[in-house]
């Protein structure tokens, strides 16, 4: 279902089709769970299992690969239900797979309907401990950041998908509407609060859907066309400075939000907001909205709360930090990133804007 | 900060600056308070207060209005914490405040900074009561849908921005986290576990913060030009067909996501997506994301679990509904709805995309 697509960032391709109507289905998702041919992606504290493929040539570094498990290798894990949970990623989306599932209709409910199904399966650290005293070739890649970039564009896709879901059912594991224990359904796609009464068992509520956090992310053009804004938090590796950024709050649109931050960050009053592509950031679950800003005032007001700084730089600073790799004064963040796309989209575009 | 505007939807207009700066400064939200210039909205049950104003004109009809109270009105009910919800909303953007605000760092602290502060307070049902017992003109706008689309523009902003916090309060009471009660700060827009040692409190989660659900909403065009996809669900009244729509899941981009939920809800690819406008929509606290999708296959299979019926209608069918008002064969939501702007946005359009 994506032959087409305009928005290639990281985080944003994926191996699979979801086929969200399997997840109702519990005969078949038991009976993929123990098909041979389903992927199992094992994570643990939200870092993915990976291993050091070899590349194409010998003179290339080493791949990190997640990998790809099968249920004899993680069925033993599967039992201790507490710390354990199992999400439904999706089937391979291969060309074959693709003609067995038009037929699938028809198939017998016993019968192999052909899909590959994967799944992730998040396990506690005593558990991770011992998976990998016996697969030494194996680690979790940990911490998240920026150890995932390494990940190919495709794989990154599936790790996404699978880091959000489980980071939600990690910090919400409480009904936040009656605070009791929940049971998770729907292959993972569902929370369910167990206390009968509960009010969130009475219609349909978004506590028990999984949170997906929309951030803007935006390039702010100087009223000339040829400066752009880019800022830094402290937290930042010294000399990055990146596109602002911030979450949209509740009753806000995209381009208010955009505005709001804008002026907040960095004193800035932004006029004509437009919208270029976004990207799935799973730091835990953020949706990176991003957005070609065009500054209306040129006076920075630095809100130190904030931010560290935010300058405007010249088209030929970014230009040589970008495609010539020149890093002495500054840098941008790498091209996995949406901010690196949304800089090197405005350096490719017309000064007048 | 909102001079220019490209996306004028209903619910994403406001009246007010949303100053948040100013909600981690309690000694000025207590001095706004008890302000008697700041404005106070009420809501019971998630809906506000109302009261009919008269039109400028006598033939007009009576406009719905919020209740503008201020703190001597409700004073009283704010001593039950319990059940009372206070909510910052932001200060007026009136041109007069705004000078106010530019000098407000060299106004002493005690001295008026002439910022009009606005609060949402939402009251348990036995207040409501007795409130409208005392104000016999007002009401609390009941059920919300489609009772709120009768309020201007500019206070439909408001309610947007207060309804959906307020909804977040009402459904997040407890500690997603570890199921403890938790306590509400910096003007209602976070809320903090009380537990000691519970690991929310250990860096930044969005389980402190309210909630904002991205969905995607699509006007999906025939291959022809001349068609668009509309549908219905169950639910609706007689006649009405409207977008297709559904919510962004984790690790999922806003173009993914709308070829997914086309495909999914009628059987239908799509190719090419591009981004319109969206819209807050307080129900409880979306933002819907409006966009021009492309089909690359015609062929409808509605998935009846999601919708009743979807069907392809020409331009000329389209234009009579929406411009010339001819309802008989079928309707569109109202003017206040993206889907009726994402519609009209299509029809004044060139065939030729
Ligand atoms: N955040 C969410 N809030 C409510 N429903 C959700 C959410 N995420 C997914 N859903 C699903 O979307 C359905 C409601 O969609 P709709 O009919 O478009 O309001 C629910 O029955 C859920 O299966
Ligand atoms: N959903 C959310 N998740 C995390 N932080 C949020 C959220 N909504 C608002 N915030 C605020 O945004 C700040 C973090 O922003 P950032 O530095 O961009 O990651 C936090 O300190 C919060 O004040």
């Amino acid at each position: 279902s994506t032959e087409v697509k305009e928005c290639e960032n990281y985080f944003s391709m994926t191996l699979l089709d979801r086929r969200s109507d399997k997840r109702t289905d519990s005969k078949w998702l038991s009976r993929k769970q123990s098909h041979p041919a389903t992927v199992y992606i094992l994570f643990s504290n939200l870092s993915p299992l990976v291993t050091l493929g070899m590349g194409t040539e010998r003179s290339q570094p080493p791949e990190v690969k997640l990998c790809r498990l099968y249920h004899k290798d993680v069925e033993q894990y599967m039992s201790q239900t507490e710390e354990v949970t199992l999400i439904f990623l999706g089937v391979e989306l291969q060309f074959k797979n693709f003609m067995a599932a038009r037929n699938e209709k028809v198939l017998e409910e016993e019968e192999d309907d052909g899909l590959v199904a994967w799944f992730a399966l998040s396990i506690d650290p005593t558990s991770a401990e011992k998976f990998k005293e016996k697969h030494e070739d194996c680690y979790f890649l940990h911490p998240p950041m920026p150890a995932l970039l390494q990940l190919t564009e495709k794989e990154a896709g599936v790790v996404a998908q699978a880091r959000s879901v489980l980071a939600w059912h990690s910090r919400y594991r409480f009904c936040p509407t009656c605070g009791s224990a929940t049971k998770i359904e729907e292959g993972g796609y569902k929370k369910t609060c167990l206390k009968e009464g509960c009010p969130s068992l009475q219609g349909v509520h978004n506590t028990s859907y999984p949170r997906v956090d929309p951030v803007v992310i935006m390039q702010v053009i100087h009223p000339d066309g040829n400066h752009c804004l880019l800022g830094r938090q402290k937290r930042f590796p010294p000399g990055m400075f990146t596109c602002l950024a911030g979450f949209v709050e509740p009753g806000e649109t995209i381009e208010d939000a955009v505005r709001r931050e804008v002026e907040e960050e960095a004193g800035v009053k932004v006029g004509h907001v437009q919208y270029v592509s976004c990207q799935p950031w799973p730091m835990p679950s953020s949706l990176m909205i991003g957005c070609l800003a065009v500054a209306v005032s040129t006076e920075i007001r630095v809100d130190k709360n904030e931010i560290e700084d935010a300058r405007w730089f010249t088209r030929e600073q970014v230009v040589e930090v970008l495609i010539k790799g020149n890093q002495r004064s500054f840098f941008v963040p790498p091209s996995q990133a949406i901010a690196h796309q949304l800089i090197k989209h405005w350096i490719g575009m017309n000064a007048n804007l």
